[in-house]
């Protein structure tokens, strides 16, 4: 069967599908509708018992956390050279960034986005996302340093890190919790991913455009 | 150079140092004091910006978050066999739940223990390490009906997935968040994995014993 990606638009599942694009693969979309809570079906949650996208569901069965899909797609296409493969110190720099991304940035947002998940009564809910942003401007502050030897996130060669983080870079600028004065390496590196025509091409095919 | 493991003991850094054990390999650890804030220290931060554990130091240079050792390890020593690193769709399940431990198990315990990190206020932090117990009870729900087949979290394959797992495990019985009638297989499998050689002398070098 041809893999298919389970997507909310402009979710996290956005790097996941940039990188299938990359990597010239076969796939199919599929989604997931937030607003009608399709992700807490018994039919989805057989997919990802965490209600979560992306999920890439292929022959072999489903596979969830885009970390996982993006190491996936990189060895399965390897000619795209999404990651380096044959080196493992320089995988593990990209995994690294990566789990980085997943539990400390990604993580972050949710506390802006969804306090809910964290605590209950609604004034502690005010105080978790009013403590976000400075969590948020602090994890990009790392990431402005790790760009300056740039153009990409591990230096010349684009990889899986890329779009990942362009998509965590898009909530941050979207939302006004930083700007190209405080992260300037940040908001140029965004610029380039979303000049790409991988990135371009996953923007219209979810209904977004370029930030 | 020798490779270079900072710890702190029971940390998640246990995770990484029994894989290197497991993996038979040469390395050196190193105590990062927390009660001396050596984690925030200028030097350490130049390893570890995060100021976390752990971080593994090798001649070409700092690798940091968990699950990027625990990946290194394994293509590192291949013939422990701590992933399934020839089979790319084996290795993205590996990935998957090492992802899944990071940025949710981990991530539930640590409102938990250091509610300070997500919210300011000690009413908001009150609530917040509240929540905690019945997230991570659901948490280890999932990984509960991941070891049906068993014995070990990807099957009868001993992975890093293991060694990972067993340390969240660790804190949870530890805290008392669960037991083994509400996680039996968890409990078996924490059991399981502090018998192994490997585990009891990680546990040993920290100055730890099984739980």
């Amino acid at each position: 069967m041809t893999p298919m990606l389970h997507y909310a638009p402009g979710a996290c599942s956005l790097a996941a599908h940039i990188a299938l694009l990359e990597a010239g693969a076969d796939f199919e979309l599929r989604l997931v509708k937030f607003a009608e809570n399709q992700q807490h079906s018994p039919q989805y949650r057989e997919l990802n018992p965490l209600s979560r996208v992306p999920v890439l569901v292929t022959d072999r069965g489903p596979l969830t956390e885009n970390l996982a899909i993006l190491a996936w797609v990189a060895q399965t296409w390897p000619k795209s050279k999404l990651a380096p493969i044959d080196d493992p110190w320089g995988l593990a720099q990209v995994e690294s960034f990566n789990s980085f991304v997943a539990s400390s940035v990604h993580v972050a947002f949710s506390h802006l986005f969804r306090p809910g998940r964290w605590v209950d009564s609604e004034p502690a809910q005010k105080a978790t996302a009013a403590k976000a942003p400075d969590m948020l401007r602090a994890l990009f502050d790392i990431v402005e340093t790790k760009l300056a030897a740039g153009p990409f996130v591990h230096g010349k060669q684009f990889t899986t890190s890329d779009p990942y983080l362009c998509v965590m870079s898009r909530w941050l600028f979207r939302t006004g919790v930083s700007d190209a004065t405080r992260h300037p390496r940040v908001r140029a590196h965004a610029t380039l991913i979303q000049e790409r025509p991988a990135t371009l091409a996953a923007l219209a095919a979810e209904g977004l455009t370029a930030n």
